[in-house]
Formats: structure tokens, C-alpha cells, sequence
């Protein structure tokens, strides 16, 4: 059993400990994997499809907790979802939505639970992760939790024409799905009309170019070079394809 | 049993891996939650003053390895502290001294074991991690410290009216203990007047607000927004507030 | 039984989650220890050094995953290493090849299998963290790997006398071994003649020296302040000494 975290908490800042702190005690044996905590915040329409396509490499019987969160002290509710055998918790913004939309089958609980010293500002602390680690401990929480059937906000199963994530090397990430895609379609962002190539060592050193990448999206990378400054890309300019 | 790290090493370095292969070797059944390796370095007041909040979410029974320690290999003592209840263990640089002079009971243990093969820059790795891993198994390292009735660097007890810390979103934390405060204080920083704002949520996108934060300090906050950019804010400028 | 992560996957990104997916899958009883993931993406020679170096604190029986692949995806092999009695899996492109050089006995093996859904950009994940998980477990993946003679890529054992890494606070490492340097050589890089300093705090503030960095590399370094910064240092630029 493991607990996986999809956050924008920032994985150099000082919130992640304090929920993993949460969960050691609750939860002493679960293994708890970092799966993200640089997602984009503020932008929680890009983090859904980025956490739709990272659920991919998510497994059965996990838990995971995802928190993007802005308006956190609000009146949003927090869910716990069950999605094709998987459980996620987190604030019922849209950020789980697409993920649900595209699953099989998915079940919905709204959390009613609110701890003692529930603060306004830390519901991953102070609520969500006591009920990730209730739920990776195997009891649902009875009484904490209410049915119901839908979540209050939802994105749809549809792709999402954004650039979605920009990662570390300068690769930017689109909502678009890939796997569809035949090899000589062009994607345009940021001004450029891109051409297709199977990986980076197929393209000469400073070229830019779209691949399917390792999550099934569209991927704008360059060859030993930032796609995203050349290219001048961020998470939520527009980014689309040609047939 | 859990062994916490707090420590100024960096999130993304190649300092923390080390520790942690220590801990692993000598505690190998020890669960480690790194609490923070981005605590400001070179300001080890501001680091005190963040430490001994945040222990607020450090629990009886386990280990912290608290480092910020810019004169390592100097004269200054080493030391482990049992703080109700908790170990800590780190630098008498002042480092820990918040934390202690606000607790019910603590005592000081300077260490005066050195290990074979200590180098004279990264005493977190060679010196402090083995003697967590030692208190964290359950055994204290006797003739490796002596008791002493106090820490040689004490910055006391009372608040400290600084930017103590900034986070990724750009919220600025105080030293400023926030649980006593009227809300129709005033807080003061960066030639700003800052009122009070009970989340995030409640001011209107952009505009920035001071609030009680999950560790119970003032804290300089922005809606969707970095108050650190908007309002110039760094670690070691003045705030202060206005009854 | 620990598995090391050495890698340029970011340590703040979207990648080693994924590794520690599998792993934790495939090997769940296994401690993940994560040395570096900023390694320096696009400079395989650098970070060859810099693990040459690391896997001094990577002990005896344990497992490293070492990912500094910018050609995956392009002919190089992936290979195994028994080096001194530590297992280390990874691409064939020299990153392995400087501690292979300089270790008293290595083994190589070539990994032949490949998963079935193995994609053209992320081997780390597909392909080498399956392996490593094996090998954790006890088991060498017989049938998924031929014995070779040799690294296809070998930079050999000698020093490189240039800056391989750049940390937070700003000290920049080099390749050049410092036990057997006199204290009174002088160290040459950015247009600067460093002297020596035993640690930080025996120079004044500001000022830049070299020592012996707990790697054992020489390394140059400012007190309270950026030698990068005020050198203009960076991985890649030529260092050396003068006797």
C-alpha cells in the first residue's frame, strides 16, 4: 500500500513535511511517494489533466492525495473519490474531475468531517491527510463522509489545447492526448508550428520538435536545449494540433 | 519512531542524500520526514525563530536533526537537547535556543564524541546524523555527551520582528506569534500597512493581507499573488504591528 | 538494502516519482535514498566525476540507479556494473565509466531485455528502475542481461580539471581529487588564484577559497557568500592547480 502526493505545495518548501509528518503518525507503515508538488498553482484546470495523465502510473489500491487549493477556507468542498479502484482526496475544485471523467467508474464521498483545529489554510495538513491515511490504513471513514453523486465541479473528459506543465529541462507539456495522433500532424504553440520526432536524439542539437511523451500527451522539447525558452512557452498559453 | 530534518542543506543538493545514507545504515528501521532543507541560510536567528514554530508539528517521542550551522568547523559546541520530550540535535549556534527557552522543560546534553574520519565542513553528515540515529534507536550515546546546564548561544524566548522565512507562493513569514493579536491589527513591512484577512479567499485576487498561519505566525500573504514580489519582502527586514 | 537515486531528473519534477512507483511495485521492502537528481543535465563527463566522487557514501550491497541519459532513445546500451561489490544501473554513455576506472574489481553486464510497453524518452522509469528493483531484491536478472567485457564509453580514471557541480550556497566542486595536494597549491579558475583554507569560517567574510570538500574534491568556496557568483563559475569552466 502507498500514498501518493500530487500537490503544489513546492517540493523545496515547508508544507510537504508537515503532512508527511501527519502521515507517519496516522498511517506508520505506508510508504508515502512524491509523485509531484510543483504543479501549477493557481491554475488548477491544467493541474486536472496533469493529473489525469499522470494517474496513469498510479496503481490499484493506492491512495492519493491531491491538493491544489486555492481557495482553500472557502466554501469548496473536500471529496474523496474512488476511481476505478484507486482512492483520491482533495478539494472538490475540478482538480480530480477529468481523471473521473475519463475513468470506468467512479464513486464519490463528500468529506463532512472537520477536525478540531481544522485552520483555514492547511486543509492538506489538517484534513485531507488524516482521511488518506484512514483510507491507506483500509477502513473507510465511517461517519466522516457522506455519498453523493457528483462532484460540484467538473472540466469534462476532453483534452485540454494548454500548455499544462513546463518541467525542468524546458519541456513543455500540452493537454493533448497523443496516442491518436498520426506522425505528420503539426502542432502549433507559441507561434511555432512544430514537426513530429520519435525522441530527442532524433533531432539535430538546438531543434525543437512535439513527441508523444511518456504520460501519452503532447510534449513541446527541445534537443539539449529549453523548448519553453525558445519558444517563449508557459503553463496556460494556447497550444493546438493540424491535421 | 521518526527521525526529523530540518536544515539549511538545500531541497534539490546533494547534502541531504548523504545524511540520509548515514541514517539509513545506523537506523535502518527509522522513518525520515524531511521538515525543511531550505531554512534561510546564514541567518540562524530567522532559522530559530521558523524551528521553533514548526515544532509545533514535531511529536513526543521522535529525533530532529536541526542544521543551519554557517560556522561549522569553528569552536562552537555541538549538541543534543531533550526538549519535552523530543531530541533535537544540531549546532550551539543558537539554532535551537527559541524552541528551548519557550518549552516546559529541556535539557542539554554537549557532545563531545568525534567520529574517526570527521571532516571539518559537514558535520550534519559525519557527526550530528549518527548521534540521531543513535538517540532514534532507543539508546542514549553515553560517553559521547556530557550534561551541561545550558547552551553556550541562547537568543531568547520573546518574538522576533523580521521576515523570518518567504515561501514559493511568496508569503512572507514573521516571527511575529499571531494567536494573541486582535484582528483589527496592523501589520507593517516593507513600507506597507497590512490588514487582516482570516483566508486567502476572503480579499479580493491580487491584494495582500496579513493572517494567523498554520503555525501560529503572521504571516504576509497575497490572493493569487506573490506579496514577497509586490511588496519587496525578505528574509531580515523589520515588521512590526500596530495595536 | 537500499536502492541510491543519482540522476538529472529534477528534483523538484515530474520524473522520480515515477521511478519510486516501480520501485515501490517491484521492490516494496526497499529503502530509496535519493542522492542527487540535479546532476547536470546535458554534461555526462561532469557527472561521471561527481558520482566517481558520491559513491564514496554508497555502501557495500546496496543498489544505484544512475540516469544521465540525454541520448536515450538512440543506440547506447543500458548496462549493469558489479563495481566493488555495489550494484549500479544506467546508460552506457561514460557516466559510470570514471568510478568503474578507478574501483579495485568491476563486472559489466549488458541489459538485453526490454519491457514491453518500453517508450523512446523515459528508460529510467521502464527500463532501468525494473532492474534495479531485481537486483535489490536479491535476484540478478538472469535472461534480461549478457555478461561483457568491457563499458562501450569509458572517460577513464584521471582527474578532470574542470567545474563538475555548483551547489545552493554557491561552492563549485571540481573534478580534481584533493588528499594528496599540499595546503600551499593555488587553485586556478574564472581568472581567479585561490589559496587554501582548511573551512569556511577561517576566512573572512566574503572571500573565496579552495579546501578539501567532504567528497574529497577540491573545491572553491566563499564564506557567507556565492563563489559562483563572484567567481562567474559554472559546470563546464576549466579549473586547475599550480604546485
Amino acid at each position: 500500500m502507498s500514498i501518493f502526493l500530487f500537490t503544489d505545495f513546492g517540493a523545496a518548501d515547508i508544507y510537504v513535511g508537515q503532512v508527511k509528518a501527519v502521515l507517519a503518525r496516522e498511517a506508520p507503515a505506508v510508504a508515502i511517494i512524491d509523485l509531484l508538488h510543483e504543479a501549477p498553482a493557481f491554475n488548477v484546470r491544467a493541474c486536472a489533466h496533469l493529473l489525469a495523465a499522470l494517474a496513469s502510473q498510479i496503481p490499484a489500491g493506492s491512495v492519493t492525495l491531491a491538493v491544489v487549493d486555492p481557495g482553500v477556507g472557502s466554501a469548496r468542498d473536500a471529496v474523496a473519490l474512488d476511481i476505478d479502484g484507486r482512492w483520491f482526496v482533495g478539494p472538490d475544485n475540478g482538480l480530480m474531475s477529468v481523471l473521473a471523467a475519463r475513468a470506468a467508474k467512479t464513486s464519490v464521498w463528500r468529506i463532512t468531517w472537520k477536525p478540531e483545529n481544522l485552520g483555514p489554510s492547511f486543509h492538506g495538513r489538517d484534513l485531507f491527510a488524516p482521511i488518506a491515511a484512514a483510507l491507506a490504513c483500509g477502513g473507510f471513514p465511517t461517519g466522516k463522509a457522506v455519498r453523493v453523486d457528483r462532484l460540484q465541479v467538473e472540466f469534462g473528459a476532453t483534452d485540454l489545447g494548454e500548455i499544462i506543465y513546463v518541467d525542468h529541462y524546458g519541456n513543455a507539456y500540452t493537454g493533448l492526448r497523443a496516442h491518436a495522433l498520426p506522425r505528420d500532424t503539426r502542432v502549433i504553440a507559441g507561434g511555432a508550428s512544430l514537426a513530429y520526432a520519435r525522441v530527442f536524439s532524433a533531432v539535430s542539437p538546438g531543434g525543437t520538435f512535439w513527441y508523444a511523451n511518456s504520460l501519452g500527451l503532447v510534449e513541446i522539447a527541445g534537443n539539449g536545449c529549453s523548448a519553453a525558452a525558445a519558444l517563449r512557452l508557459a503553463v496556460g498559453q494556447p497550444a493546438a494540433y493540424s491535421a
